[in-house]
């Protein structure tokens, strides 16, 4: 209720500075609250400028993701559609494995302005703050043999970096086997879960969390070191219903040449855009920690390396720590 | 309530014939209605011995599988506990998923003694009548890139097919990848869903389908000549909670083994029991149908062959029709 009194006021005064000290007496609340406030709202997508002495100052109210914007940049078949744009949830994940079971088409598409419960690997919290980052799942029905999931994985991560690059220009890169990374830090994360009978895949969930126009503040302290935002890196602003469309375009072009070529030329393209691959790397794997250099994909997808004493590995499951 | 009156009858006459007139009389039914209900009976369990001018009497009343007897009889350390017997569900993949989501625990296991929706491989229908079979789901937490799902089906068929062996002394033999037959024939299969998260296997939902008990009769007249039942090959009646217990003492074993050898083991036992490799074989895969032998299973769990040109081939997923 507070920050609703606070946003109309910044906004009565049209782009004006209004000090923190008017804004304490107005609402009748303490300058700490004040400041408070303004943090809240901040997380949710709004941007103040703060200049000593003279105040605050509204500069940007947060936009919201709409379906129509989205479906009207779609260049696809069927990746996208339908479309459902959801406010809070706890992750698109579960609403679209919901959605799976029930029968929905492949392409289907969940995006969330917030998720409440929002996951990275490894079970570890992924931060989704409402309003700046792309939060979002889409249902694949691949009908490939399980031994081919990771590859899935992969193209992924190939199709979401092509894209990022494309619409903003940063220089982003993957790290083994689907973070996204600019410069060493982390701006986007893909979690695929799959659901399999026997030796085939029934269904792919591929949950995919971008942050966008996240600026360093709205980056909790203790992960500032190792992540980023598009914004970020690149600069500027983007505009996020233009990413998601060209994110789909370019999963469903990788998608279908998969189908039809199999994993080489995915396998080549995901190398391309590697920081991995010719890399001294160590690697945390179920197994114990590994050092050596990473040298490329096997056919199924999986990491090959030769170890710090000659020995070629295959690693299918673990997390690299580079340069080290 | 009419099969209740005739079952009290049969009862009330201590094993001896009564014939079927007077059972049509006494419940004032039709002859063919008093044969139906003979019929229903049958199908729930209950067996009887019908002699031309003598009659019918009830030579069997149908067991239920009591937890208590499958309890004392298990020698596992977590396989089969906690363990859930139903009456009647949709299919225990179902029931043991909701359970698996709730968060239960390796080795917890589902029976029940009748199915409605019982499926097989392919998403066939899987006839599951009450009483006779052992329809049964074990959820596992394998933590195993998701690369090795296979295997868990072949070890799978491995532990299955040597407790039925062990407990019947039926020739039993697999058919990749985990059908299990008697001279051709079909007695169990086995149908293993995985949910995976990235290139790990969260958990397996390892359903098994075992006719036991079923006689000729008891057989759709359009299955006779595919399938049968342990008892038909064995000659014998089956104790179900014994074999039920014997089947989690070998999976829990091999599974041991498994985690602490990897598959190779597992792979030479599966090849010791297999009715496939070394065989003509014609196989359906979903690039087509192919022709060839059979020459054992790669480190992954899939099928070697040798096409009719002579060519090495490496099958995922298919199916095998034997001897053509």
């Amino acid at each position: 209720m507070e920050s609703n009194r606070l946003l109309e006021m910044l906004r009565g005064h049209q782009g004006e500075y209004i000090s923190g000290e008017e804004l304490s007496r107005r609402l009748s609340i303490s300058r700490t609250a004040v400041w408070k406030q303004i943090n809240k709202l901040r997380q949710e997508g709004y941007e103040f400028e703060a200049v000593s002495r003279k105040g605050y100052r509204l500069v940007h109210t947060p936009e919201r993701i709409q379906s129509a914007e989205v479906l009207s940049q779609l260049r696809t078949k069927a990746f996208g559609q339908p479309l459902y744009v959801l406010e809070v949830v706890k992750t698109t994940q579960e609403e679209l494995r919901k959605l799976a079971e029930q029968g929905a088409s492949e392409g289907t598409l969940v995006i969330a302005e917030e998720q409440t419960l929002g996951r990275g690997r490894h079970g570890r919290k992924w931060y989704s703050p409402a309003g700046q980052g792309i939060w979002m799942s889409l249902l694949l029905r691949p009908g490939q043999p399980i031994v081919f999931a990771a590859q899935l994985t992969l193209l992924t991560a190939v199709a979401v970096c092509r894209a990022m690059r494309k619409v903003s220009g940063a220089d982003v890169g993957i790290k083994w086997p689907n973070d996204l990374l600019v410069q060493g830090k982390k701006l986007c994360g893909i979690l695929v879960e799959s659901i399999s009978e026997d030796e085939l895949l029934k269904y792919c969930i591929v949950g995919i969390g971008i942050d966008v126009n996240l600026q360093q503040e709205d980056i909790p302290e203790e992960l500032r070191s190792v992540a980023t935002s598009l914004r970020i890196e690149s600069g500027a602003r983007q505009d996020r219903a233009k990413l998601i469309a060209e994110i789909m375009h370019e999963l469903e072009q990788l998608y279908d040449l998969y189908k039809q070529e199999g994993f080489a030329p995915i396998s080549h393209l995901w190398e391309a855009l590697s920081v991995t691959i010719g890399q001294r790397v160590k690697i945390r794997t179920p197994e114990g920690e590994l050092g050596g250099l990473a040298t490329g994909l096997d056919s199924t997808g999986a990491l090959l390396m030769t170890d710090d004493h000659g020995k070629a590995r295959t690693i299918f499951s673990g997390e690299i720590q580079l340069g080290r």
